[in-house]
């Protein structure tokens, strides 16, 4: 008999306000929450220091490996004994910043840091506006972690549109894809499900939407809604807008038997294969 | 003012029977209903003249130009003058068979084939197992087609679960994706009208599934609910699983603008010249 590989993880969806003190707390309070409930990874929600308003970004940056939500992520994983997917935070280095995701293993060592690959620069019906790019650079690419509890590939929010990105992160075997991301009132309803059961469906993977709760006061409103996807494309878990500890079992023998009935990258790199062009 | 760049298009859902001949006058019939109401593009099933079922094919073939579906089909879409994407039939050439999707104008040329590019080799929950590789060869590439109506590209079922291959087809310019395909009552209810809807939003086009009518009694039983969404993800017209007509408007200027508001198209090409390796 295969073991089980099997765990809990937890999605900690609160909302985000202008104080990164006061946001680090509650951060970590709601890590401790999903410790409780015995979760061996956790995510939190893209940008959790600040509020998602490009132009702030700076001011609530931080260097690796200093830094106050650095050193929050890291002692967290330690205390706890748990993975962490911190998130995202406004990375600095040199000139340049980042929306990057750290992941820390139970030690508090840096296992990863995937910054966004793909900025947000829309201009949306209703007048929703928003340029990353006005403040961010880009990341360079796709961002997958061996760990004791499986494969995990790590994209932050637009990144989710990309579907190259993801096949990437399959081929780099992945099983589960963790995604902090701050969908809004009109992509999140439109768009925040298709998206997570696409991925889901496309790479045989788990998917995690890591939203920050709903602030209707806040510049820009986020959908909240995080969600747990398996790789059959069911929705195993979902949060309503409002701030909670979402758990849900992962089981990666599920992901193996997936592939095995439907073999899509098998498929895949056979018709590949057959093309004269590449 | 920007030209309209609208018509009506249908899908021609029908049952299939093991009668070619039957099959052939069904498919007439229903392209003459088509085009009675008003439609310029036409999409019929996937393996629209037999039972689908793999070691049946070889039974079915025809080689182009020849053969009675290619002449039905040609003369269709002559006599109704419309755009006719023939589903697909098994094609032979020398040894080898493909699931073939052949594309005439109104004046009855062809404009292009579309060769299954991912066959269906699955072994599915439930004991539902199909080996199209058992009698078929893979196709090697993208099709995509200008025409007056725009720039339609064709996918086969199976295909329909690999974004790389519609990414090729957005890049080619495509703005509506035709899909002849014939899921089941598993895989049906899980994810066709997932995986249209992701391949719409993904690529910001229109996505067309026809799907033949659901007849219990079939060696393989087709799920039927042909369905067409716009680029925005939304479903915009769909048939259930009985015999039906699906008519629906489509209209370019909606794919220009939410290529405009979202640009995913550019932010991939930017993101792609961001890495290195590539």
């Amino acid at each position: 008999m295969p073991a089980r590989r099997a765990f809990r993880l937890a999605v900690c969806q609160f909302q985000v306000s202008p104080s990164k003190e006061a946001n680090l707390a509650r951060a970590r309070e709601f890590i401790r929450r999903a410790a409780a409930e015995g979760a061996r990874l956790v995510v939190l929600p893209e940008m959790f220091v600040c509020p998602y308003v490009a132009e702030l970004f700076p001011r609530y940056a931080e260097s690796f490996p200093d830094g106050e939500a650095l050193r929050m992520l890291r002692e967290a994983a330690r205390e706890e004994e748990l993975f962490l997917v911190g998130g995202s935070i406004p990375e600095r280095e040199g000139e340049k910043l980042y929306n990057s995701s750290f992941v820390f293993d139970p030690g508090g060592n840096l296992l990863a840091r995937h910054r966004k690959v793909h900025l947000f620069d829309v201009d949306l019906p209703g007048g929703l506006s928003f340029r990353e790019s006005a403040t961010l650079s880009p990341g360079a690419g796709a961002t997958v972690i061996n760990t004791p509890l499986g494969t995990i590939g790590v994209a932050v929010c637009f990144d989710i549109r990309f579907p190259a990105l993801f096949s990437e992160m399959a081929c780099k075997g992945a099983e589960i894809v963790v995604i902090p991301g701050a969908f809004n009132l009109i992509t999140g309803p439109a768009h925040w499900e298709l998206l997570l059961r696409a991925r889901a469906v496309d790479h045989q993977v788990y998917t995690v939407g890591a939203a920050p709760a709903r602030d209707s006061r806040a510049a820009y409103v986020a959908f909240g809604h995080s969600m747990v996807v398996n790789p059959w494309a069911e929705v195993i878990a979902r949060a309503g807008p409002e701030e909670a500890v979402l758990t849900a079992e992962i089981d990666l023998n599920h992901v193996t038997r997936v592939r095995r009935e439907l073999p899509l990258l098998n498929t895949e790199a056979r018709s590949m294969n057959q093309r004269p062009e590449l």
